[in-house]
């Protein structure tokens, strides 16, 4: 939940729990001073039967508090879409985690704008769902996209380097939240061909950027980042090579705390209760 | 404050605090789950007026909670003593983090077994105390050197590179924490010359380890370490060098959050609110 | 190649190229000052169609300067083993990075003492060998997979999270280099369980460790090693699982060095020219 | 030294060294292959008495050779004055480290625009100069600071948090390499207060660059670079005292580097031989 700040929130909230049997496993909370605004997070386990009921009224108390508030069970997995082009290493990098149940929530298909990644997605027996993309058609497959994910009923898209730009039109549609890597230390390197704008640079560091893809490219609330140091030895195929291992670990980390209800977003930033 | 976990402790403590008036800034808390111990970091802010009242209250509340409460006041600003030999990195980066604000306490005199940081103390207009220490007279150095910690009214004792292993009669006398920085990667190279060990063993990272001082040596509860990647190119020389910037940053950081009440000590292991 | 340090090493070898039409890619050479040992390791093109005399007279050159030499062509792709038993992270990902193209040699055969991986293996269109090892049955285990990894004809054998302790009579018999993965910065946590272990002494930083297995458990010379860190809020679970990602990054870097013949060994100690 | 690359260089190099009685301590050497340059840094030591000479003829040689040569004794330290202004961090910090033996050139003199440092200075025992800055007048005030350095016969000029901009002019003019500490990663974040920027794009990496100045701001080479995790909770205050850290390290680095001829630069790049 956030909202404006005033004293006496987080005692009226675990007040509540308190009252109602339940048990406040962890709870975070964060003022941001400067704009006024509370933040918390609040894991609790309900009394013995409590928690649909909990989940209910629990909006309604938040609101009589001036406050907004999400609430989730943590029994509920939220299904999950990825979408791949060519690059396969956080397509298998996302579906081993989730195998290993690294993940708070199910990756229900792939989908794809190229068929590479159909024979590997079907061996970890999911489905793989190809919807070609090209400049000429692209209000069309998008909306053959958002036809597909409405019917998969997913709650997050995850762009697992995807190759194309989604559409300010796409992302209004969708309604869901997207994550998005990139493969730079945002925002330096915005745009196409980040390694090679970082080695043009000469930098001594690469870095990896997941975000919320919002309709300005690249610019959207940062989940989380990571850098590699790099030397004058490293060539472009070397950046790509160590890149990797950064979006991978990059974009595991901010699917996994998005699923596990850790973020928050507020104007372009994101709190993060890790 | 820290105790037997039950549930309501959050809103028990939270509401204390608002019924009394005050406003939460920040509040952490973290249940060992296998051991059943619930600890908890609150920072408020008292009603005008009423703080040494809160203070005083507050213990005997805890107490109401099967808790062990310790209430510091951020007005008021702990007296640290230093102690060194004759390395003096550590020595000048924490006056200077001092001089530059960066610590919640004042250092309030310098003591050594060497002369030779005095005239690079008073030049920072600090006392220095000369105790010589020899392996012959230690009992009666000691007792000198608490006569003066004593008397110097000093509540944190900060070992900067002092090469002189403190006794358990000591520490036990001292009843204040002491916190000792070892220029390893603990619970690896433990002992004297961890660098030269390092080398031997030919590792690829070395560390620095901040922790308090305890009758076994090197053993204490760890506040903070960090560490360095080495190569073979790096020679024992090497390692000292890009050690001392491990160690003046490892040692200030947990001086710094000791002194901001951050860490609480449990068994052997310290939790720390950061 | 490595040996007695004297003047003049690196202009004969150089020389040597040189006048052999050959053209020096890469050179990197070390001096252990103290031990009075060279190391160098050079990559070059030879004359066209001069690698395979160069290879077979480079060794005599090398020991006419006293040097120990060993010569490997880029285009020769060693065989690998990959010893696994149930845990699957660093098995997924060595296949993986295998099939990227970031090791310079062929994973030709997984073994291993639990039939788990069996199918994943296959889904790789990998060979997978089953043999069981007992605690009473331990000297023929080895035997039969001394007897496999002959008939495969490898050259390196990677144990990749295998659980059993290879006997220092199977790493004698087996005469190839033998890679482990450790999890925890070693020497600290040496031996079973070393996550528990880090949890226990209250370390602030976890670590993972690759070294060639050598008759001393947990012993063998350091080729990498890094850490990530951890507070009170981890459990052992979530160290394990963060530690998934260091020992998957640690090993792979490991074996692609020692692939790329970057790795020298000297006492119980890398050089790595990286 | 560095020029088109071509066949034979090191061993051309290392047999010239070799025939006058040398004997190389290190040599590290790279090829840009798509610029088709060739980069060495070789460190050796001449014959006895024959330092002199070497110096002198071998520049001659790596002209023969197609390179440029720069060629330095280690036994000679340049002169360095360091330009400051109120902030106090890399000022301390690299004299610090002067006195500890870590760098190999002189610091000789500070150089401020503001008065603050004054005393400081003079506890280590240095030339203060203070030569104010206006905007009215900062032709003539660069001019008089170019006049101090050329009488100082500095041979670098490190701006430690120096809150001037130096013109273009003054760069041309004063013909000695200038190293300046930018606290971002660069090229993201770049003019002024740029942990303000980063606040407020809410970035999870705070970093700082150091970099050979030039006429564009804050885009001339880089030496090194580094960063620091951020949360939510850092205030922009935060920020400000992990930057700190952060500058002293990267600037101290690169000032050594410099000093130790690691640094070559080439176009609007480096390569560091470290």
């Amino acid at each position: 939940m956030h909202g404006p700040d005033r004293p006496g929130l987080v005692a009226r909230v675990s007040g509540w729990i308190f009252e109602r049997g339940g048990n406040i496993l962890h709870a975070d909370q964060h003022s941001d001073t400067e704009a006024g605004i509370f933040f918390q997070r609040v894991e609790w386990a309900s009394a013995p039967g409590g928690a649909a009921a909990d989940a209910a009224v629990f909006r309604a108390f938040a609101e009589s508090l001036g406050m907004t508030a999400r609430v989730a069970s943590s029994t509920r997995r939220p299904r999950v879409a990825v979408l791949v082009s060519k690059f396969d290493h956080c397509f298998h990098d996302l579906i081993l985690r989730g195998k290993a149940g690294e993940l708070a929530g199910d990756i229900v298909a792939i989908v794809s704008n190229h068929s590479d990644l159909e024979a590997a997605t079907r061996s970890y027996g999911l489905p793989f769902h190809l919807i070609p993309v090209t400049a000429a058609t692209k209000p069309a497959d998008e909306a053959r996209q958002l036809a597909l994910l409405r019917q998969l009923d997913v709650e997050l898209i995850v762009l697992a380097r995807y190759m194309q730009v989604l559409s300010a039109d796409f992302l209004d549609k969708a309604g869901r939240p997207v994550i998005n890597i990139h493969h730079s230390f945002l925002p330096a390197f915005a745009g196409g061909k980040p390694y090679h704008q970082a080695a043009a640079r000469g930098v001594k560091l690469i870095g990896a950027t997941a975000h919320y893809a919002t309709a300005v490219l690249d610019d959207g609330p940062i989940i989380q980042q990571d850098v590699a140091r790099v030397t004058h030895r490293h060539s472009v195929e070397d950046l790509i090579r160590k890149g990797r291992d950064l979006e991978k670990t990059v974009l595991a980390q901010a699917v996994r705390w998005h699923l596990e209800n850790r973020v928050l977003v507020y104007g372009n930033k994101t709190v993060v209760f890790d």
